[in-house]
């Protein structure tokens, strides 16, 4: 999407998400005078990204509780790796949309938007193709569900809805968490099965991480100097 | 979109918009217990899809008056070649979302709309393949604009924005004409203008015609019968 | 309406629509600093203006594509023949409320909206009575509809619920067009059918330009110069 | 306004109010299966009824406080002379629209919508112009201000602006009352005032339903039977 | 509540209300400039208040103009007793929210609203714990119903929807009236009724000024100086 | 609160949570001809819960994602320890209203949610007040805080706010994990500080039910049969 300041699409089994960074000249209030910047991300789905249509929000007249939390979880991903202070009173959107869902739609919304976001922050703090982009580190997003005792990385919708236990990790390429969440859909789990869970999704983020280094190609080095 | 009972990529300059179609089993109010069903549209933008990024429709907490006179645009012109009587008591919801946009996105979202709700007509009326899909005729819309004495046909952004007089037509594989509406910009325009407008859109709209019957490839001989 | 800047009650048929025209200080963002002002149109009904009661729009909790589609071409309509370099940093409000529906409400609120307009550029633009009304010439709008081979001007209710094709032409005194809506409700038309609407509209034109003059009496001669 | 089934238009001074009533084949929750009926109000103005144009309600994007509290007072005192379990499980709404505002817009909706209501109880319920209409009384709505030590009866909107109290009072033919609110705008008031200020606007009452009698006609001994 | 300026937990009966009084630096668009300020009021239910749970008001979508009516009456009665040209461009926000409803809440909410308001006005205006606190006098409000021909002061829920005629009196410590609204639910009423219950609640607000004395304890003298 | 079919007040600290439980007799779309129930929660806090007033959510015309994020959280902790399909088709409704906020509200909802649930389950499932509750286990929350190297439980708001890392755990009173979300605030964190952290939430779980199940006095027995 050449028109965005940095745009990523990413592809896992059949869930699709196209990730667009937007630059904007102004900041949330807690930050105006402070020099200091944000990273914040949106979430929307195609109304047929389903196998079952979506009405669109607007139309629904009700907050999507669900939209909501996915979009917090991406921005504060984000943030946790991005030099909020070298980006001037400046904020940086990132939009995920999803194409197609097949289970996943938030993790690939995290892996995808730091490509983007790489990209936005390369055009605006290197424009000479020199320097540091303002970011500490990579983070990518990953999802690992318990079947009985059997473990499922990067689940699509049907592993997902049967899965007892869905944990989200969201790790840095140095190997550590910034955000965990795991939830027992049925019964509760203990803490043997939440390591088992953690040691799985690291695995699957650092061949997450290859892909993005990839992707980012002759940037990779200027990240996390 | 394999989820989705239709769809269709459609392409015109940078212009790119994704159009689906999904049968839900409910018509509005004043059909219900007719036995006949409803074709209708919707329209979206991702938030990057134009230059500047534009914010989530429900976020802005007010009615975007352009897409509902679009999506209202494309629902007419669509019934206009639907047997809606031979639908039984359905909706066809053809969402047309603009992914990328740089002029004439509503006449992209007829003309790529009438593709996906042809796939879907085709699969909820001809179960076994054989038979007349519901419609009677092909439609497309094209836009043209009149510049000082110069006609443009598929008008981008930038032909758009300074164009004097801006028309949109929406017709059928035989000629006739479902929609036209033309509106001066700046000076008003005379009957002359206004019919070579109308001569230059109908080249534009068998041209279009002609990539349709490509896309729709054998379903085009079960069109219009 | 004595409070407002410039008003008209237009009678067609049974439908009548009250205009207003007010003068706020302020214009849209894209024309602050500019020394450019605006038009603009609001278009309500009231709740039992029509045969069956329509719920008030603020209470039915999502927006009214149609109030919305009519509001955008009276502005448009009206935009069309004012200098708006000439209003200063301002912004005209037309209001249109339909205090009785049978038909044309959207074609009488321009007609009535136009001598509303006049009277309120009339007081802003020649506090001492003289000089000229920033417009550039009359406007007033109006419906025709085919009925098998048979056309009929300004339709009422009846004729508009049944007729093949509305067209709704907006037109200036000097006879060129500052819009054409032309819409098949059932089977598409051809363009002499097209040209025998807009030669019958045309001819209604002119009837309601004659019928603006003598509402505005000694005014008319400061339009248009 | 013949298309509602019962209509007034009621001005008082500078006031202006359109009052219509309305049969809806509905009743409130908890009314249905008890066989008796509702009357309800709305109150609007037109946007350009008041001397600096208000934004219509729809546009605000938030409730408007003033309006719901006047149609909860016509809704009241309309409901407190009607026989409801003689209406079926039928709702009447009043609609109150002020076309123009200059003092005293709630008091004019209740008279004025009284008289609406009747005429459409006549016809529901004296189909052949026979027995009574389920009316136990007639009423009507006046307002009184004190102004330092002096009374003004309707005040218009210069006058309520500048009174010290404001009294509104609801009274039926017989005299007695069915609401009085009486409000300090500034200091407050002693019982002998309010005293006073009822005696003052029991005699407008009386004047009002004097007007609403001969409105009625020959409807007149139908009422309060 | 130690976070607000002012604050004050009423009970009478089984409903209890708490209040609360927020400094804001900021007042409504007609104050700019002038250097009063305002008082303002909020209204606000737990779900769970009522014998049967209310849906919260975002989840409606649509106002409450029940609650817009109470707050309306809580913040006029208030400010008819407090000095607003002595407070400087400042509002206080009063909350009032209904922790149990046992009927009569708007009255216990103008009542312990004082409380809050005078805790707070004494923080703003007397720093120094000397001089006046800016209110004219003390400020309650009662319930009175009539059931048949008997009087009942300050009815619970069950009194008040027997009630034939509900009448809310908002008095002053020297006996004069701030707001009187009395309201037939079924029969209207005489005015020799309505003196009566006029008799009846000054008596009531007589006690609930003496509990107000007692809460503000030293604070008493500072008010109405 | 007498009046819900079981409540509980939580304080923990200065935070203050009022939890209310109500039974209604419907159920979501996807449980209906299921014979099972559903357990939902909602969150609120009183405008002066917070040392700076917050904005009633239905005036600021925006969804509250946090509200949104919060009452998802309590309503799946509650689940995890429901059994729903003893519950027929009814939804227990977990008000959570923070009456003072200061760190920890959305542990401290799922901890007085639960006793409020269990008083309601008993009311519903042991009319008799004999056999079991539907609850498969107690469940508490608590939050843990990371401080450079040193861990705080159940963080007051400073507390909260000068954390590098956050976590929430639900716990059972069997030991086993409803669910934990950590998220970094600044820079992320490793397995190891995790884990120290999980330990030290359990202990302070193990507290937390033995508060409950004193709070619950005698239904403690029936809980988890």
């Amino acid at each position: 999407m050449p028109q965005a300041e940095g745009s990523a699409l990413i592809t896992m089994g059949s869930t699709i998400v196209a990730c667009t960074a937007s630059v904007e000249e102004r900041v949330p209030p807690f930050l105006k005078g402070t020099g200091s910047g944000w990273v914040t991300a949106e979430y929307g789905m195609l109304p047929r990204s389903t196998k079952v249509r979506r009405p669109r929000p607007e139309t629904t007249g009700k907050p999507d509780g669900r939209a909501q939390e996915i979009q917090r979880l991406v921005g504060r991903s984000l943030r946790a790796v991005t030099r909020l202070t070298e980006l001037g009173e400046r904020t940086l959107i990132v939009d995920c949309d999803v194409i197609q869902a097949d289970g996943g739609t938030r993790t690939a919304a995290v892996t995808g938007g730091f490509v983007a976001l790489a990209c936005a922050l390369d055009k605006l703090a290197r424009p000479a193709g020199a320097g540091a982009i303002p970011l500490t580190d990579f983070v990518a997003a990953v999802s690992v569900g318990l079947h009985g005792s059997g473990l499922t990385l990067d689940m699509n919708f049907v592993a997902d809805a049967t899965a007892g236990v869905d944990l989200n990790l969201v790790m840095t390429g140095s190997g550590t968490i910034v955000e965990v969440q795991a939830t027992a859909e049925g019964r509760p789990f203990t803490q043997a099965q939440l390591s088992a869970m953690l040691a799985l999704g690291a695995s699957g983020i650092r061949q997450l991480i290859a892909f993005q280094r990839e992707a980012l190609g002759p940037l990779t080095e200027a990240v996390g100097r």
